[in-house]
């Protein structure tokens, strides 16, 4: 089809455009539309002034879309998680405000001047940051992703959380700001020109749970940030404030929050965090470790069980996010047939190294039922798993590092639900 | 200078550093930091929780870096403007709750169930759309900056204001999502393939003061968009909720929001807001109409009046934000003795078209006093010029579109001022 008849061709049956495009002149002669025959009175009257001194929040009528966490999920919300309302997102930019947060010992108030972060182990000269003292050397801006490695967890066990929110919103995408974790190294006089391939470093936050992890130093040397921005301001409290770590395109457990000690060591420390927990469990019971990067993903956030069609057929737009940790998305397909066949979507900007994609879908609905997917491909050539083919190489026992191609059910009355497809 | 021995030998004096970074072996041991050596409140107690159903705020040690107005600026917040804190931000993005308003009527509360916008005039079908008809249409996402003419208006009679956020404050930096004009004009039958060089768009909004404004038709089908969301989410009320105009790299005023009307017409229609206001009157009382685009400009964001050197002589970041409407930053230099040398400053990412620039110079700080500036440069060539140079082509009787390079004078103790320089 091409989009632009369809669509010129569908709004001039105005009858059939539910929410109300019509041609002006007889249509609306017929049917007068107050909105626009009477004079309203925000047009009459006068709004709210300028806030003299304030930080602004969205308008009372989007109070949907907030973070949510998911009562059942863990006992307590001191270590629990709430997930990012993309189903009502666009573009590519996660507001601070509505970013997912994820604690093990809950988000802690640390002022910019008790803050210290200590390097030290096998380097030459351990050094201890102020704040002040990290704002001294030169810093990066970069728009990246940040995902959950237990994002999309639940779906392990078959569909179960129904909205995008829920099954693929542990995940954000900021612009930080902050110093090469390499630039502080070579501060501390770590040698970078020499062999450093068996070394790693282990990095651990200030809060009680100090989720300490180890990474090996040629990430930690490539694009690990120190940072202290995200989004233009100061990293809000639930992020990291004031400084945390980011870890391009490996899961978010390693992006430390509140980061405090970086040790240069041998090798890595197996902690709690990188041993029992965030590893993946294969069908024979043997884990997986070591497995950091986020592989290519993608989801159809709109429309999506909590962004349901509400216009009936016709011209409809398919949206959603697409990323991979190891580099930049080339192309995302789409499904409206449970991928029996695909399209090729538009993406809004070329793939960017480890941020989210912004893909398009304009079509025309017939307003028959769609089983709706979305499949990612990323520079190394891989292309995104069905949900029975990474069972097939992971088996059942994993939570983490979940990657398929999710599926919406989406009713003839535009209402979506999560759902399998064999 | 190579900045990693400047910095490296710096840090190795360690009573030389304010903040302190200190080694931590000897160092350490003479004066024992408490915040090192001791176990804190926040490594040992639980945090808050991850909020259950909110949008989050600044944590409150950031309650400074708000949007401010200028009291005396105006005789009503009604009708006036307050700044964004840019002396506070880096990176690029500016987040809604912190990027500046300016209301000609106050910021309205308008519905998404009670949008329409029309097209009208010489189109073959006049059409109103309601919010859910323009998400129908194919979308494009682009960060481009919003600045208003009046942005460093206070300038042209000397230094004023104290404080980049008032200078340059009039400006934000975001990731628009809307649909093309040039899609709805075609849906409305204007034939864009004909001969359009003569027309116009008369572009108004829906609140009392309709800020009607005329654009030409090659800029209306080129690069304008009908915008609903900013940095992902929906537009702030103070924004334009539902739906506001985005007019890349011209000036803010013609940035509709609450946009309700489109009419195509033989010419402009020289209204109040283009004619007795945002016209540039000269020095022999003629005013220039129709400069909509935003000349390149720059500003160092810090140090500034409002973000003083704390830590004394040494390493030191020069940070700034840079920006054409005619195109994409190529280059940004900065000076030290009030224009006398030049140093090229350092882009976070090659300039691109419409939006903010980034710009960082690392230097070295010998403590004595600095003129400082900022001098940016674009794609056509062009180079920001001097107040001076300002004043001798535009006289002293504008308002709007003051684009000179601005002066901060550093003193000794880190404080900084605004200044003029002959």
């Amino acid at each position: 089809m091409t989009n632009k008849t369809s669509r010129r061709a569908f709004l001039r049956g105005a009858a059939a455009v539910g929410a109300g495009a019509a041609t002006v002149g007889a249509a609306a002669a017929q049917t007068p539309d107050p909105l626009i025959t009477k004079v309203q009175p925000w047009a009459s009257e006068l709004g709210d002034g300028v806030d003299a001194v304030r930080y602004g929040l969205p308008i009372e009528f989007e109070g949907d879309v907030v973070r949510r966490n998911v009562e059942w999920l863990t006992a307590d919300t001191i270590s629990s998680i709430n997930f990012t309302p993309i189903h009502a997102l666009d573009g590519t930019i996660t507001p601070q405000g509505c970013a997912f947060e994820r604690h093990h010992s809950g988000a802690i108030e640390l002022r910019k001047e008790d803050y210290r972060l200590m390097i030290n182990g096998l380097v030459d000269r351990p050094l201890v940051f102020s704040y002040a003292d990290l704002e001294r050397f030169p810093r990066e801006n970069h728009v990246y992703f940040c995902e959950c490695a237990a994002n999309t967890g639940m779906e392990w066990a078959g569909a179960q959380l129904n909205g995008a929110q829920f099954t693929h919103g542990m995940i954000h995408n900021m612009e930080y700001t902050g110093v090469s974790l390499r630039t502080l190294l070579e501060e501390a006089g770590l040698d970078t020109a020499g062999d450093l391939s068996d070394k790693w470093v282990f990095v651990e936050g200030a809060d009680a749970s100090s989720n300490g992890r180890s990474i090996p130093m040629d990430k930690a040397l490539d694009d690990v940030l120190v940072a202290f921005k995200a989004n233009g301001e100061a990293l809000r409290k639930e992020h990291g404030y004031p400084v945390r770590l980011v870890v391009p395109g490996w899961e978010g457990n390693m992006w430390i929050k509140w980061i405090r000690r970086i040790e240069v060591m041998d090798g890595p420390v197996e902690s709690r965090e990188e041993t029992s927990k965030y590893t993946d469990t294969l069908a024979d019971g043997v884990s997986r470790k070591w497995t950091w990067a986020m592989d290519a993903k993608s989801v159809v956030t709109s429309p999506s069980p909590q962004s349901p069609i509400k216009h009936g057929k016709g011209p409809l737009v398919i949206t959603g996010l697409a990323w991979t940790g190891n580099g930049a998305i080339t192309r995302v397909d789409v499904s409206k047939d449970g991928g029996k066949t695909w399209e090729t979507a538009r993406l809004a900007k070329p793939g960017e190294k480890m941020a989210m994609t912004r893909f398009y879908l304009d079509t025309d609905w017939d307003g028959s039922e769609m089983l709706l997917q979305s499949r990612a491909m990323d520079d190394t050539g891989y292309v995104q798993p069905t949900k029975a083919q990474l069972r097939e190489v992971r088996g059942l026992n994993s939570i983490y590092h979940n990657n398929c191609i999710q599926t919406w059910l989406v009713r003839e009355n535009g209402e979506a639900e999560n759902v399998e497809v064999s």
